[in-house]
């Protein structure tokens, strides 16, 4: 038998998927389930070994704990009514920390109109538990899988900040705005209830695991293709500057890499400019196809848009 | 500052009160929180290392993982409907460890008439946080703060069973029936629901932490005192031979040791016997004074029932 390291989490949790249950519309496989009327509950880990870079302090990882979650519900186009955190810290850690940490989840289910509503800690090595809940209020769930041919794709803001960010830090480099972007990530909630309201966006998700490996899933999900117009992706400004300073193509830092929360979606071509009424920042990149995968068409050049960080 | 060992786990738990909020009906206190009209949520977290004695299986700790966060909901009378799992476990472990817990917690929450809805696993020291979703069905959730003096005081079946396992085990002593009590504890759901559909229980809680700090918590948020007959207590049959075998008082076994989750509750002495028409196993232990705390009452003489275990 295989131990858990050689399955892979990824494998892992593919395989745990069995054990999902539909208990309500939406099955498995979306940023969050859907229970009951229209409750919408989603959960993610993070801890100190992997998600607490250099020079995160601890508020700020509580946020980004809670954002991570967040994130999840802005993808479905739900709004949070509340989000619980268990906290697995070591005995020997500074309870200031741990106040920090509650203070930076605190801080970022306000900036979601929400707060904490219950919680558990015992003894570990540094991981938050978080749940996020949310509600629907009639409107429906943006889900993975509806996006067709011919629909416009976009992005809710600038990509490139995190993996910039972590790349200036890596390297010894002073961008303030770049490692802010790392440390709090902003979720996407008031777009994702815009969006979903809109009834003309055809399938939602988070960049949480990057804007490349959501467009594999995407196009998975949904059995599209889609063509992403390189000079289309909104950037951070700082992210070519870091890109050439260190060698890191501008490709990974905006498609390769995970910790990005902005939102992708699919939408309408007829409909989609009703969007522009709306209180949203986006920036169409791409359209949907018919390829079956994602390709990246740069300077007149095609490639294969991969899956995972790169 | 002091370290979280210093402070310790429960006044941490209490530090981190001040951020709750009461989104919906129900604040901070009781076992589990209300929002919206009537979801019920509620958090906990298990560990290898705290949670799983010796011949304990990984499905048994699965089991566990979900019946922790299912006692909560039946406390409060809630109908589950669905648990989100997020698990830290040891990238060495075998993966049929993983599956194994996995379908110890499906078949919990099959056994509470729900399922599971989502999840993550990240690696860490072998940790699951559960996070318990319910519903009222139009029901009043049950609190601990409704006792009021001459109240009835009674627990759902016998008690003693998970710390006379534990016993058992410690001592080497061959007891399975005392050691499954403790492997694969019964979440209350059926019984919560009859008693807080009733209309005549005025508090309820489970006893997680153990009778004694059941009773203390009942008093301190109803604002009363109780008096338990030490013999109307329902014992696991177990209970006094494992005691006589291992030197471990009676009162231990029975109050101070938590891992128990049958339900406490207080009823209304006028309307309580409508319980006897409904499907439920229940036994009074005592009443509800105004002396402000607990106190045993055997063979006439009188002890105060301490807080936490002893």
């Amino acid at each position: 038998m295989l131990t858990i390291g050689e399955i892979g989490e990824r494998q892992l949790i593919e395989d745990f998927k069995s054990f999902l249950r539909p208990e309500g519309r939406i099955g498995p496989g979306d940023d969050a389930a859907v229970i009951g009327k229209d409750i919408v509950v989603t959960t993610d880990i993070v801890s100190f070994d992997r998600h607490m870079p250099a020079g995160m302090s601890y508020e700020q990882f509580g946020w980004y704990a809670a954002a991570v979650n967040f994130s999840d519900l802005a993808a479905m186009g739900a709004r949070p009514i509340g989000i619980t955190t268990a906290l697995a810290l070591p005995p020997s850690l500074d309870a200031q920390a741990a106040y920090d940490i509650m203070s930076g989840i605190d801080q970022c289910a306000e900036f979601c109109g929400t707060g904490v509503i219950g919680g558990d800690t015992k003894p570990g090595p540094g991981i938050v538990a978080g749940t996020a809940l949310g509600i629907m209020d009639g409107r429906c769930p943006m889900l993975r899988t509806g996006a067709r041919p011919g629909d416009i794709v976009a992005v809710t803001g600038p990509l490139g900040g995190p993996a910039a960010g972590f790349t200036a830090i890596d390297n010894g480099l002073d961008y303030q705005g770049a490692k802010e972007r790392l440390y709090m990530p902003i979720p996407r909630v008031a777009e994702g209830i815009i969006l979903s309201e809109s009834g003309v966006v055809s399938s939602c998700m988070d960049l949480s695991d990057g804007l490349g490996t959501a467009l594999n899933t995407i196009c998975e999900s949904s059995k599209v293709g889609i063509d992403v117009e390189f000079d289309f992706i909104p950037k951070e400004p700082f992210v070519a500057e870091i890109s050439e300073k260190t060698g890191v193509s501008m490709e990974k830092l905006l498609l390769g890499w995970g910790g990005e929360y902005e939102l992708l979606f699919t939408a309408d071509p007829n409909r989609f400019k009703k969007l522009y009424d709306e209180d949203l920042e986006f920036s169409i990149i791409g359209m949907v196809n018919d390829s079956g995968h994602p390709e990246l068409v740069r300077e007149g050049k095609r490639s294969i848009i991969g899956n995972g960080e790169y």
